[in-house]
């Protein structure tokens, strides 16, 4: 037996609660037919996040995975230095919050990163902590030859997000998203708020910390949501180089990707897409055009 | 003459500047056949609010209307309590600014008000300054005798949204709300972010103040965007009792629209929706049935 001590071996991950609440409701509405129908709403929710006994924030969410949403955020607003700093997280329903308990008491940094606000466009108006554009510089994604995706791959995500079971559909109204490396789905996530989704996705990165998992250089991004500024910067964050949506870019998002060296791809559905940018990590396999149509005068 | 003064019988409306910025830019891109293609996209920009000299918030805009923004973003978060108080709002897109200026010097109560985050939905995570659901039991909507919408009006409306030139027709990306009285659309909004859309109505209704146009009892709002709570709050906070989504409704919305006796509209689109709740205001002309389809076998 070695005489090194285990702890130095092995990571002490968090405790985390495993809160379960129904995802979805039951309504009476109307239709255009004037008859009574009974359908899913997906659930929303407030979550109410404290570090260490200190209120922090209030997010609105789904309910699918309070605690990797908490740590995801913790993570992403730069709220907790390592994941090592987090013993616990403790999420109770009955009182709609999320008690996060650290190691070293809590963050001497929070009062200063919670005193800066940006109201982000999310759909809305989400908040990031601190000054993420300052760190802009600082983020450095794997060369175009590590990284890549084949057009063939591109089909493939396509396919596996319309096809997972989910919230959305069966109730509609929520956004999902999804970790890939490779055709390999890793992680699918859906909350009311695209935000909250790639925060829990963080969350489950953080966890898998050192190993392949929580890298994100081989990994691939898929999200229903449009690629506004903050989603690309997270992405950025959390090192995932290629970046799928099924909706559209804002002049942002697409800039910011740009300097980033990010591939992003939007209108992804079927066998059609966009490459907006980062071409050079696109294996290309073009589609056969479509014949054109021949208007043949009578 | 009256001896009375001019200033008790008009009201002094506060000074705003109109700054211009372009919307959408073109970007070069590639598609499924691996041809380049040029299209739009939309803008998105930060706008950081201050209110005498104070940083607020920075929002990140398309915009089109940084002025209304602003001030309907003070005037939901209860950052100023009456357009008396606002004496001009100052945008500059060279520094990405837009400066309050109030008649009375900051509102005294801005920093309790900005202490308190809730982050909401909004497809993203929304900031609300402020208790909120603490204002819920003193709102009042107008009875379903006073305010009611003809099904063939619902359509009426789902076409003038379609027919609106539009930054979403040109670059997609975008969500649009707007202000209807009856079938007439007062005002129309696009933005990135649909918090930032209804914000916008909100301070366009607040200049237009007493007068019939600011005020939301006769009014219905229609948002391409999802029902979540705080859209839902929003509107019933402006007075306005019928609320119109292209999307869906999550359970949150849904069940603050039942407490506040609004009516809710999901899903419209052509001759089709889902009415949520309030069914009282709703005039029903229901839609023949589609016959069955016969499945003959041969």
């Amino acid at each position: 037996m070695s005489s090194q001590p285990r702890a130095a071996l092995t990571r002490l991950l968090p405790y985390l609660t495993q809160a379960q609440a129904p995802l979805t409701r039951e309504v009476e509405v109307r239709d255009e037919f004037g008859q009574r129908r009974t359908i899913h709403i997906p659930a929303e929710r407030p979550l109410t996040l404290f570090v260490d006994k200190r209120e922090v924030v209030t997010l609105m969410t789904l309910g699918a995975s309070p605690e990797l949403l908490a740590l995801g955020y913790l993570r992403n607003q730069r709220l907790v230095e390592s994941l090592d700093d987090v013993d616990s997280i403790t999420v109770d329903w009955d009182v709609e919050a999320a008690a996060v308990k650290t190691r070293r008491g809590a963050s001497p940094g929070i009062g200063a990163r919670t005193a800066r606000r940006i109201v982000t466009t999310g759909c809305g108006q989400g908040t990031m902590f601190g000054n993420w554009m300052d760190e802009l510089d600082a983020l450095r994604l794997p060369s175009a030859a590590a990284a890549r995706i084949h057009q063939a791959t591109l089909h493939t995500l396509n396919d596996a997000m319309r096809q997972t079971d989910s919230v959305h559909r069966r109730a509609g109204s929520v956004h999902g998203c999804a970790l890939f490396r490779g055709s390999e789905m890793l992680k699918f996530v859906e909350d009311v708020g695209r935000h909250n989704a790639i925060d829990t996705i963080a969350g489950w990165m953080w966890l898998h910390g050192d190993s392949p998992l929580g890298q994100g250089a081989d990994k691939i991004f898929y999200t229903t949501g449009r690629l506004t500024s903050e989603m690309v910067m997270k992405s950025a964050q959390l090192g995932v180089p290629i970046v799928i949506s099924r909706n559209g870019v804002t002049q942002m998002g697409y800039e910011l990707a740009c300097k980033l060296g990010m591939t992003l791809f939007g209108r992804a559905s079927q066998r059609h897409f966009i490459c907006y940018c980062g071409f050079d990590r696109f294996d290309a396999d073009p589609e056969p055009e479509r014949s054109p149509v021949r208007v043949v005068s009578t």
